[in-house]
């Protein structure tokens, strides 16, 4: 069991070599760990220091000079972990910032776990569950999309409206175990009408709140996508324009070979898991059935499929065969007539097969359309992503799905006219799961799971 | 060429994901371009707020939240750069810090180049040349030694020197020059024996100064050292003693074969490039031969030599022939009598053969008095390394050695009685090398190639 009553420190930027790097030393010791540690330019002792002022000094090992650098200090409760906090600037190479550590930490400071000054903030109630969730998100984000999702204003607006739902709850609650307890006092501020009422309206914010969930996972998780269509229908450079639209982010993943290619990339804002399958074509020969199986196999896993055509030339019965294919998939499909620059032939079996048709010439390259489609498919424009409360992952889908039964349960209650203690029972259990999903009480291994993700240092 | 004059911006941190990233502004427009996308959670415009404190604030891309994080001013001059100066901290996910880099770089600021940072502070005048040597060899220390070498302290002593030196030279020419230009009046405030005086007391510093390379060479550059001996005697087991001492820092030099194993080590405070020989014995085959030779060829490179023995058996012709190729060498050798553990054989002719006998025993692994007396050989014991000023590379070292000779014959020219503006030459030329050491005076090309060895963001 890690003891989160200790002063801990960890250096909080990317390891590696830099011009500077930050150290974090966070708990009840932060400031006098740092006394012993930094000494100040001017002479006062840095525990003296105003807060939340850079003091310039030198990073000392007992009477040696290790380094020189800037110290501020955060005193609870306004800190990022809540407690008393000391960052400390120093050099960034590698062994001069492993240096500085190490002298922290035999001021009498330990190291910091995997997402402990996170996991602090969460305890110390400066974050909610969702938010620290949010954070994590954001240092993982690889599409403008994810930074929004993640950014302060929507993981504070998801904490907002989860806080204001639980407050309503509580509210309708106690108005009804009151009328219970005290039934002949005139206690209850509410009357079954308003309960009623409240309760239905935030039945309402519940539903619209995991509604955004399509829109938030398809940022958070990105679309597990496909391309396919005969050998030579421009497949492989719509894959490359893809690719390479924001080279610095995309990523191999691992496993990539010649024949299934498989790469993450940023459409627009969304994140596309993008997988090239091997040309679909009709033959005779037994093994390659199988190939082009095991691509309509992959088709099947995917969530979209762009399934690609030459426009400059007439329909094959490969092309033919590849329509009937895709008319079964339960995937989203968006049929391209690429080679559009060119006169081209009849496409009407196309376009009558597929409800999203799009042209599209590798020449000019201009992806703008298709990121466009493929937002419109996937999330919902009523959702403003980076403003508005966004579930984005399961662990808050499932318990935001949970409470709304358990207060669906409870208005049935009321609505049938039982004693108002079922209601009062199913109503507290719809506390519990917001509770949960929020972080106010939720389950030891719930919140290691979640601080897991994290980085040494955050 | 690259306009100094403009304001530019880059991630100070290492890249790479980590908790938190550091983003510096600096530049006669840091403020106006951190106004434009750091928005403070309390409404006052971020350059209006008080110097050198944290704020707190969202970045934004014009009405964009991107992240939220700290912001701290520093005014000129009391920046690092010497220039306004706007030190932002926020989330250090690959693409969240690249994306508030963007968002500051299309505020109009412009990517610094590398090193940048650095030479704007040596620019500007907050920095010596020698100091931002000091802060370049501060990122790349692998040893404890290196680290105190490029201390703070260590880098502003040797500044703090040579500025006396300068001073003290510029003095004496000033009053050489009044006697010269005014021999009637009693302008110079110094007689000739002062002037002698204190010109030969600027000599005996320039040599001390001129005696500390040996150690800071050491220490800087590390020592090129081999181990050699017949098979068998211990050789590997004294260089896997020497690889993990220190095994975070060891690093594995290009090119290494099963043959010539190369690495570099942490021996106490210095830095050793380990070399492990093929075993140097006596074969009639002409291949063999060569390797032997070549081992011979590779002691000639070095600096240092572990010749091992094993002390645990007598002295083969083998051993006797390697004491013999040992004779000639320039480089400094130590003989390790190994498995001293075990009862021990007549070491008589080691002892006789070398200077320097060390016991050792592979079983205890104590490299601690290896490591003493490699200091007590390699570096100078009156030498404070990380407080006295240290000349720590070759270009220091050079340009302090033609200072020393051009006051010598300045000096020599007073004691032989010619006019007194022959020595003012001789003065103003070791005025010249003294402000080529420190910065005052250097040529551009000098200049870049120190800087070219910086990363960006420093």
């Amino acid at each position: 069991m890690i003891d989160f009553s200790a002063t801990v420190a960890a250096i909080a930027t990317p390891p590696g070599k830099g011009g500077v790097a930050l150290i974090r030393v966070t708990g009840p010791e932060a400031f006098a760990v740092a006394d012993k540690c930094f000494r100040p330019s001017r002479g006062t002792p840095l525990s003296l220091c105003p807060p939340r002022t850079a003091v310039r000094g030198d990073i000392v090992d007992g009477e040696e000079v290790v380094d020189d650098g800037l110290a501020l200090l955060f005193p609870a409760p306004h800190s990022y972990t809540g407690e008393d906090t000391v960052e400390i600037t120093c050099h960034g190479g590698l062994l001069v910032t492993r240096t500085v550590l190490e002298v922290i930490l035999s001021a009498g400071a330990r190291l910091a776990s995997a997402g402990e000054f996170t996991r602090r903030a969460y305890m110390n109630g400066t974050l909610s569950l969702t938010e620290a969730e949010g954070i994590g998100s954001l240092l993982e984000a690889t599409s403008r999309g994810q930074l929004r999702l993640s950014a302060r204003e929507s993981r504070s607006r998801l904490s907002q409206a989860l806080s204001a739902l639980h407050e309503e709850l509580v509210l309708v609650m106690a108005s009804l175990y009151a009328t219970i307890d005290y039934p002949e006092e005139d206690l209850a501020q509410l009357s079954r009408e308003d309960l009623t009422q409240r309760l239905t309206e935030a039945q309402h914010t519940m539903r619209a709140l995991l509604a955004t969930y399509k829109t938030g996972r398809t940022i958070a998780e990105g679309i597990p996508t496909v391309i396919c269509g005969r050998p030579n229908v421009g497949k492989s450079s719509l894959y490359n324009l893809l690719c390479c639209e924001d080279a610095a982010i995309v990523t191999d993943v691992a496993g990539t070979t010649r024949d299934v290619l498989e790469r993450t990339v940023a459409l627009g804002d969304l994140t596309l898991h993008l997988s090239d399958t091997a040309g679909i074509h009709e033959t005779e020969d037994l093994v390659e059935r199988i190939g082009v199986e095991r691509s309509c196999a992959k088709i099947e896993e995917s969530q979209l499929v762009f399934a690609v055509f030459d426009a400059s030339e007439s329909l094959t019965d490969e092309d033919l065969r590849l329509i009937d294919a895709l008319r079964g998939t339960s995937a989203t499909v968006v049929a391209i007539l690429n080679k559009w620059d060119l006169p081209h032939a009849d496409m009407q079996a196309v376009e009558d097969a597929f409800s999203h048709v799009l042209t599209l010439s590798a020449k000019t390259g201009d992806t703008a359309p298709l990121a466009l489609l493929v937002r419109d498919l996937f999330t919902d424009g009523a959702v403003q992503v980076g403003q508005d409360a966004i579930l984005s992952n399961a662990r808050q889908y499932a318990s935001l799905a949970t409470a709304l039964e358990q207060l669906t349960y409870a208005l049935e209650a009321l609505a049938a006219g039982v004693p108002a203690d079922v209601a009062c029972g199913d109503l507290e259990a719809a506390i519990g799961s917001l509770s949960m999903l929020d972080g106010r009480e939720v389950s030891q291994e719930v919140v290691d799971r979640i601080f897991s993700h994290f980085c040494v240092g955050k």
